[in-house]
């Protein structure tokens, strides 16, 4: 499995991926699920992938030759959603190739993000069909993978409109709960924080045994252990006797 | 879907479901997921089901209807995992009854709690083939259905070794959180307590508009803001310059 997430803020987006690949639970490796392509001076592109890994290198390496290429590539598209469009069809395609022995197990989803000339950056989530969402305004985030476990921090940064150097940590302890939850996410972690008008990524990697990660993980305990003694106890107005079942005798 | 769970505490035994059932999301309703049998004075069960609402109703009336017959029935067991043998029996029945037009959706998953005479009360999860395991000694609990969301609450009193009022806030915590994040999961809950050696259940229904629930979740909140206002920067030492990937040209 896979946890990737990407955030959009104010000051520009926030990309987070971890890089456990497993094929099986004997089979487990590292690899890198944050890719950048900034293919001219007015254009970048962040894709982060979940999914199956064979297509996910297909479909860099097509981008790739595509870029080389001349034709219709990252180069060429004039807005984000043409990106999307773009990637959707080569992922389809990949994975279309390869269904008569996979199936479904060689789909790959993607979250896309990054800017185009002068539009608002932006991310969205390309499915294996070909089709693409954009994050809402209301929860202007996407999670691609094992996205249940980490889910409450990021409704937590968004509600508390969090500035980028918050939303990192807080990517960062969805991130780390989630691998806590969960042995197919693991580190390294890979960050990218892009502001806006940039065209340009800061990409960093946080190592597991970074002290920053066991920092970050013994205040979330200390919290939530101290909020779990600060629970309100339950008053009787606050109950009801559940009345029998009506099951025949 | 559902979201079930059960803990095994040094006073006892804690079981917390919630009460949303959809098929379809405009065909929402209310129904009991904790379900109680107290079939004679030396035992008693509590049964807690996910999955397909019409297997679990008919695998209850089947469990009564055996219970007056006077055959193999709960009130025939002599310990809990054969109870749980018995269980299992009836429900993978059910479903293969309906396997042809409805397949893996005729399933139901359960978990099965309580004490039969001087045994050490347990709680089992009960799989649709009819087998069944216990809870480990290390995570002395059990989900069912919607697990994920709530995952974290549960390790929490589990490390902190909570008494039986501090668990139900945590159970109540940890549904809370997965109700949050997903619809599918909703008010009222049903709260069963058991204390070893009663053979009695207690139990109580939390409304949604239960002051209680309000004040919980503030509580949380407050906590997880004041968690995210000290998290640790991060120093240059913890995070790598994340390398050029080594793609063709």
């Amino acid at each position: 499995m896979t946890y990737c997430l990407a955030m959009r803020l104010d000051e520009g987006l926030l990309f987070l991926s971890d890089t456990r690949t497993n094929a099986g639970v004997d089979n487990v490796s590292t690899y890198r699920k944050l890719h950048v392509f900034r293919p001219g001076d007015d254009r970048l592109f962040v894709l982060q992938s979940a999914g199956n890994l064979a297509t996910t290198q297909e479909v860099l390496d097509r981008i790739t030759r595509d870029l080389a290429a001349g034709g219709e590539s990252l180069n060429t598209v004039n807005h984000l959603f043409e990106a999307a469009l773009y990637l959707g069809r080569l992922s389809s395609e990949v994975a279309r190739n390869h269904a008569a022995t996979l199936g479904a197990n060689a789909n790959a989803t993607f979250i896309l993000g990054g800017q185009v000339g002068d539009e608002a950056p932006d991310i969205l989530l390309v499915y294996p069909e070909g089709n693409y969402i954009r994050c809402s305004d209301d929860r202007p985030f996407l999670q691609i993978g094992e996205t249940k476990y980490g889910k409450a921090w990021l409704d937590l940064a968004v509600r508390s409109h969090a500035d980028m150097a918050t939303a990192g940590k807080i990517a960062l302890s969805s991130m780390a709960a989630t691998a806590l939850a969960n042995l197919s996410v693991g580190p390294p972690y890979d960050l990218g924080i892009y502001r806006t008008g940039s065209h340009e990524l800061q990409h960093a990697r946080i190592a597991g045994d970074s002290p920053f990660l066991s920092r970050l993980v013994d205040v979330w305990r200390d919290h939530l252990l101290a909020a779990m003694h600060a629970l309100p106890e339950i008053e009787p107005g606050d109950i009801a006797l559940l009345e029998p079942e009506s099951r025949p005798t």
